[in-house]
């Protein structure tokens, strides 16, 4: 039984306890807020639960295994620092921190420590991207030409975070996990509609070093809600549309073969290669019970997450890099290769 | 009675000739096609139609008064100076021509002439696209924030452009067609992903002076078609898919109103301001037929067409700036404003 | 402060004691449920609420002011009786009996007692189905051609009920609200696959002494979910789809003009009247709270709730209908204009 | 080459001459139509074509081997005797006839003469319909449960025949096509909402010896357009959805297995088998050719078209029970087994 305490209880921390309720591993003894009123909520919901404005009180109990922290953006590397110095393992909200250095220096915390950090990625965990892995990691798709992602709707603006730390951190988590390889540069573009607001609609173009490109179009101002996901390959393509009541995730047997016919002098004749389509049954639990179980087992074990600090530092470092590249109009930017060096025996 | 002749009868001229029978005003004397079976093509379908695969015989044929040129995006330059130093009206194909210089010296050629140079950007005579100019210009949208345009399918690859001068052509016509100003600036990235091809994706971002971005995701990979646009305003939004067989255009009386509310620490409280969405009656004229009757108009008034000589050239500027920004990986090209300098007056 | 206890805790209880629990105006005190492991998930659930395998404790508790009922049908009107005599208000989840004679007892003693008798007809208490009676009534769709709802899926097969009871109630309930008049005669076809079990698809045609026909396609094995109305009428017709995320009311300024033609030798020319289409706003309230809310409403002012008894008793007159009719193979089946001649005076 | 004479040129007759141009193995040599202008319109298209208001000019004509009628339904029986009396072989649109006994008394004359005679029921030659059919041949849907179809529009109102005649003969040709039995009983219901009109709306149940029903929901006045078939079966389950511009077939392997739970006092444990989705390629070939090819297969091999008089009289049969049920506010009325006993030897 591992003893949680969590952080935050504003809109995502009801999620986490609710979930680490349902799991039959994990007990939440103790919940903090700076606002009275929310922890209200929370004695009214579960009795049992201790509540307090002041953190310390988790930190500094020593029947509190982990720590998971919903708190905003700019607090996760002060309060997941804390946390770990205290000797709780850590599931953080995403994304990890503000920065790669801050990630970097959770990463080592954690592994001196011999602590279980995990950011919360929850989509990674969701029944539609494992089957996608899945499909991937067969090779059905052959090479990968693209993967194109866009994720609108109206609201919520954030304070501390740009749409891209807001949206896209969900595209670039999933992204990392099911393609093979990592970008090695990106081109983002954006615009601030919001007088002293952050950047609430932008466009993140992601090169590697082979022959796939990725693109995230990511928007708060967008009167219809979509999450679309294509993920082109030379054999098959994949569309995942997370707004269907099932059916998410479509594989076409659809591609092109290129030959000279009559027309040839006006047009390629690109034959267009269409076969059958094919929705796979998912399963259906919900992620972020199944990322509380995984928690666990990698607490237990000692293993890395699947969406561990190497996978949370990865998807800051294109954050970091794409918001960068909006700030001068889509000026390229260039991920070091060796982000990762003195990380060396990491196996994220 | 106009009296045309057609160039080209391989995938877009037999539109342009049923279309053409259909008006009243046209009259289709003669079509010039290189390859033979296209020209019997023609004749087993339009017995009174003059073929010859030699263009000269149209060109010297004075009883002709126009011509229309459906052929590859290479030829148009030549093709269309031609038939305007033979006298004749000209219907060119979009794009207008594969360079801003060939654009600006066909203008000039029309015009010196007085003869009506027009570029078929279909779409902007959808009635569609003609209802959302003028719900944008009774100023409904309130400010324009955004113009987010997808277009993708599979196919058809071309041979001698690449997918932005196939089609984000089209969004460029109908968004410099709705929108109150014009780009200052692009940022393009895209990929090849068939050798000795040309760009089969791209990403197109557009800035302009004002709080304004504009946006093409075109893909000749993708395993679904799509065909959405997303226009944003301060006040209302629309929604443009041309994949629905009816609504295509949808206006939503959705935008936000930003307050501090008491969860004002960790997000700012954005209020959906969330209204009536409203599908407007659209004109279901095949948009062909209204072009060219509007073609028609303009000959004989001497009027610029809506989409006339300049609104090509500002096509042809932001294809070419956005096909060099996609060259060097999203490197910032800027317009220059004075680009139609020499073309003060003009009234596009 | 109405003290509510609940009856029943299997599929619809928890959503029940959860909205009483968040309306102000009630408060849960005990919970009843014959099985032990239900009453488990309640006390885990809400530590401070009284549970018992014991109804009479819920009402013999003269602190308790209300009972609501969520357990099988055949049990409705047993219990209802049973907690009128014992002096509480009631809301008896839908159908409200297994028969007319027991909805008539029912609404007797209630009206006898003073009490409030509500059935719980939940989708009447939507945004989506409250707009929809509002257009009605401002008489947007003139005469009313039709009402054709398919309410389809996969599941949940019912033990005591053919699936008319089971899905057709609520359209039954709602077509009972929107519409100004009542069916005069139905006739329904339907058929069993399973070996011991009821009906598992039917369908129901509903006559009216005026122009207007009603249609309901029910269906628990459809491999897709399905829940869309439409509603015809003379002016405007409406399409009601539960499954939208957002804009489920669209109304269409659509409908024809029968003239003559030069066809006419061959069809009648009837124009398209085709108009604008139009989805007002919905209040995204929960049905249930709003439905809580107006109970609470109606016990304080002593008026015949919008679902109540009568209400009630005119579904469960159809259903009885309508399966007589069903097991003749649609033979049509009359109803009496005068079933609610008893009782006179009623609002409903 | 079969020389074809064409009767009618209204709505359908263009399609079909366009079609007949394009089989190489047909060839129009004359159109016959009462009206003058649309005899012009012929005459425009295509010059080589003999035009007459007098179809005896066709009938008459030794060289003409076969006639095509596309005119209002009261005129197909004497239409295609005069043209089988004649000795040609006859396409005559659907609905075959007004009657049985006319449909007979056609099959009789073809027969007799050794004459081909063929009705229009084009969706049969669709893609989608000739792939669920090769499924269900197959066996994979198992026992098949239902056959339901939603047929609705607005628009074209019929003079000569009331909506079942002029929609749900689609329906009732592809099931009758699709399942290997035919309804022995039928139950209509509908509604004439246009003085001096035919029902415009209607709903037909058919009953099966078997396990199976059939539900067919026509009406010209929705403000949608729906053609959605559902297939259920014991095994797995198909939707038909010819609105789709692809995937207009999907397999879902999905149904049910009944069980006993804990909830079983309450509910029945129904479990969803809900396994994967599958939407198989489909060919895209025009439908009217497909049929224009087995129809001149057919003259020179003899054989009875698959939508020869046979099955042409199946359907009459159905439309003709289905109204007189309407007529009675869905009275019964059971299908004679002997229908077709004169016809001992009949292939369909």
């Amino acid at each position: 039984m591992i003893k949680m305490g969590v952080i935050g209880y504003g809109y995502w921390g009801p999620n986490l306890v609710r979930n680490l309720f349902e799991v039959p591993e994990t007990q939440v003894v103790a919940v903090s807020d700076m606002r009275e009123e929310r922890l209200g909520l929370v004695k009214s919901r579960y009795p049992s639960v201790r509540v307090s404005t002041d953190l310390r009180t988790l930190l500094d109990d020593p029947s509190i295994d982990a720590i998971a922290i919903a708190t905003p953006v700019s607090t996760h590397y002060d309060l997941a620092l804390r946390a770990l110095q205290s000797g709780k393992h850590v599931m953080v909200e995403k994304p990890m921190t503000s920065s790669t250095e801050q990630a970097l220096r959770l990463i080592e915390e954690a592994d001196r420590r011999g602590l279980t950090l995990m950011v919360d990625h929850t989509f990674v965990y969701t029944g539609a991207v494992r089957k996608i892995k899945e499909i991937v990691e067969q090779g059905r798709l052959g090479d990968i030409y693209y993967y194109d992602s866009t994720r609108v709707n109206l609201g919520l603006f954030q304070h501390d975070v740009d749409v891209l730390w807001d949206l896209a951190v969900h595209d670039l988590s999933i992204m990392n996990y099911i393609l093979p390889n990592s970008p090695c540069a990106v081109a983002a573009t954006g615009i601030n509609h919001i007088s002293g607001g952050t950047e609430n609609l932008a466009y993140l173009t992601m090169f590697f070093e082979d022959n796939t490109i990725g693109h995230v179009n990511v928007n708060w101002l967008s009167p219809v809600k979509v999450r679309r996901t294509l993920i082109g390959g030379s054999k098959q393509m994949i569309v995942y549309d997370d707004m269907e009541p099932s059916e998410k995730v479509k594989i076409y047997d659809k591609g092109i073969t290129v030959s000279n016919g009559p027309d040839s002098i006006y047009k390629a004749m690109v034959g267009y290669r269409s076969g059958d389509m094919f929705a796979p049954q998912l399963d259906v639990s919900e992620a972020l019970r199944v990322e509380i179980q995984h928690f666990v087992d990698c607490i237990e074990s000692g293993r890395e997450p699947i969406t561990g600090g190497r996978a949370g530092l990865q998807v800051v470092r294109l954050l970091e890099s794409a918001s960068r590249s909006m700030k001068h109009r889509g000026r390229l930017v260039e991920l070091e290769p060796d982000g990762l060096g003195v990380l060396a025996g990491a196996t994220a």
